[in-house]
């Protein structure tokens, strides 16, 4: 059956029907005084959700208590904090996430089980709890709160990031939401620092948890800022039925549909998350084509955009080719030196492993744009793959050495 | 049999009986005009050779043909030049190393096949032969000249990195020269950039390979400036046994005290190859003890130096040992997050996973130091390992978004 996707307009986490939320500023971080950081996503409904993780060793308090909840399929509520990442925090960290969960549960008045914690933030500082009791109860739920959501989440990025996708398939329809927030700290091997979807779409457990993985493979898990993992990365995904119908399962009409909408949302908030890296001033897309296999494809791109020397290069709009080829050349993906394309855009600068001196005009402005589309073909198979990242900039450095003091 | 190890004042590549060295500036990069960028080492023996070489796929016509000369296991002459890699040069760049080779082979009067080569600087372009050629024969030889091959293989490097130390054991004695240059790409899994080790003593071909193996894995293998990885790593061993006696073998009663002097000057040169990073204002040293293995404690002490938000946060002086902590746990390396225990110099300041917050000012001073020495013990195992790494420092992004323009 033939979908139709289309973007909503302001769209956001609360875009899909049946979703509330609201945020409020609770000083967790002294430093950013007044700015929102404690925020709750509602569904009026009970959804089935589903979750990645971190695949770090270190587990921030929050992944562990969420991680736990999930493995009953189902939650009603997310509270998020930034300014305080609440890992590194020993026992007491999850004292302190789940009394944050008690809290809001007792407020909207449903189980303590039903409601899911995510933190960002410094690590290894427990969370403010005398700042954050008092201003639970002081969070108002709206249908249009979702943006109020994202700005909470936000530590050093310099925009929320929020996105959503309606869809028609025949006579039904249903909507998918998304917020995250990025910034440091991000590469890829896990889900990606925080991120929450949500739709009415009646969804099967299993399929959820598919589609979820999925999605964040071709999206948070081709980003790289930093080449660091955050003990604190989450991905959810809630679905709560709300657009009505039977649930979709692998097997129905609407499967692929709703699958390529959840890729659209997440792989949009993933190219927001590489273009507002921390300092970045240029967001770069790498295609590698050619590869021997997808794994191969995708250990290439990722190398190339996590490449210091590459992401220093374009931020000083260097045409130093031998860069890209060199992180190829080290990612561990097959490749054969006297086979190699490179195009930057549409300008192909290296042919079959000789660098092309021509159109350095051309090459000089697209080096100068906002955003850097590198293609590599490797000309060896089928395996094909798409990364994000940005250049690395001297401001990186400065919000990173003094990011406590 | 106990050994003598004693470091040799203004020690480098010549020391060792028998060595000579000269080097000229053959303005193979433009924009250092008159800088040394071209040397040879000499051997007035035949030597037994070893070296290793990148791991990378895309590998430099030197190495190439370095690897390839290197199967018969002897050689007499290195040629080195900085300014240009040689690397992804194609079939050209191998006709042109060959060359070098050939030029400098007739000029000494040797066998061509003797000859070892090795490049350094920007991937993709040219050797630019016509100013090589006419300077070849140019070069002087001397006993002293060490001192001009090791600034010859500078690029970004600030200052050239040579050592040597003598050995006595029992009635005979040797020594070990080394000469290596880093700054940029430098990241473990590889040698290093470049590394030229001689020594006069008598060695068996397999003893010296190992033990270069074995020196290369607790030094150069354990540096990270940038997290790229060269397709010009290379190091080399040549050993003439000019001083005489049995060649040492693995049961020889001299072979502990070769292996432990051939460490001693790898580390030497990998230390200062971290403290001399792109950009780097201060040495950072990670100890991990306590690792359930060697191969554990390896990949957790390299992810601490290899992590760009640690690096930034020695950068300034910011005391955020969640940040350690996190790059330990996404090391791969098992951890417990409530039995790690970490230190700065002396000053404890985690405990069994929680954070001390006792003794800022001498923890503000050791901060502010030009070595940065964290200890981590994650208290689960034997196993132990060293690392080397540097801060992140603006400047690292200075040089690095302007190389090439």
């Amino acid at each position: 059956m033939k979908a139709q996707f289309k973007a909503v307009p302001g769209g956001t986490v609360t875009s899909p029907g049946g979703f509330f939320a609201g945020a409020v500023s609770a000083g967790i971080n002294k430093q950013a005084a007044g700015k929102l950081d404690l925020a709750v996503l509602f569904s009026e409904t009970p959804c089935v959700a589903a979750g990645m993780f971190t695949t770090s060793k270190l587990k921030s308090a929050p992944v562990q208590l969420t991680q736990q909840r999930l493995e009953r399929g189902k939650a009603g509520v997310v509270v998020v904090n930034s300014g305080c990442a609440n890992a590194f925090t020993g026992e007491h960290g999850l004292v302190d996430a789940a009394e944050v969960a008690s809290l809001v549960a007792e407020g909207i008045g449903i189980d303590p089980e039903d409601v899911l914690v995510a933190s960002t933030g410094v690590i290894g500082v427990p969370l403010p709890m005398k700042r954050i009791r008092p201003v639970v109860e002081r969070i108002i739920l709206s249908r249009g709160g979702g943006h109020d959501l994202a700005k909470a989440m936000m530590t050093t990025d310099t925009a929320p990031k929020e996105t959503a996708v309606s869809v028609k398939v025949g006579d039904s329809g249903f909507t998918i939401g998304g917020a995250a927030k990025g910034s440091g700290m991000i590469h890829p091997d896990m889900a990606t620092l925080l991120c929450f979807l949500t739709t009415d779409a009646p969804v099967e457990r299993n399929f959820l948890g598919g589609a979820l993985k999925g999605a964040v493979d071709l999206s948070f898990n081709m980003v790289s800022v930093d080449g660091d993992t955050s003990p604190s990365d989450t991905a959810l995904l809630l679905a709560n039925g709300m657009a009505g119908g039977e649930p979709i399962t692998a097997e129905s009409p609407s499967a692929d549909a709703f699958r390529q909408a959840l890729e659209q949302v997440c792989i949009y908030l993933a190219r927001l998350i590489a273009a507002d890296g921390e300092g970045a001033t240029r967001l770069i897309e790498v295609v590698v084509n050619g590869a021997a296999d997808l794994s191969q494809a995708r250990k290439a791109a990722r190398a190339v955009v996590s490449s210091a020397l590459v992401k220093a290069a374009v931020h000083g709009a260097d045409p130093n080719w031998g860069r890209v080829v060199a992180a190829v050349g080290r990612s561990g993906a097959d490749m054969d030196e006297y086979k190699i394309d490179l195009y930057l855009g549409d300008v192909q600068v290296v042919k079959a492993g000789r660098q092309l001196n021509s159109q350095k005009r051309e090459i000089n402005k697209l080096l100068k744009g906002k955003e850097i589309d590198l293609r590599v073909n490797l000309n060896l198979g089928e395996g094909s793959a798409t990364a994000w990242g940005c250049d690395l900039s001297e401001e990186y450095v400065a919000i990173n050495s003094e990011y406590m003091t």
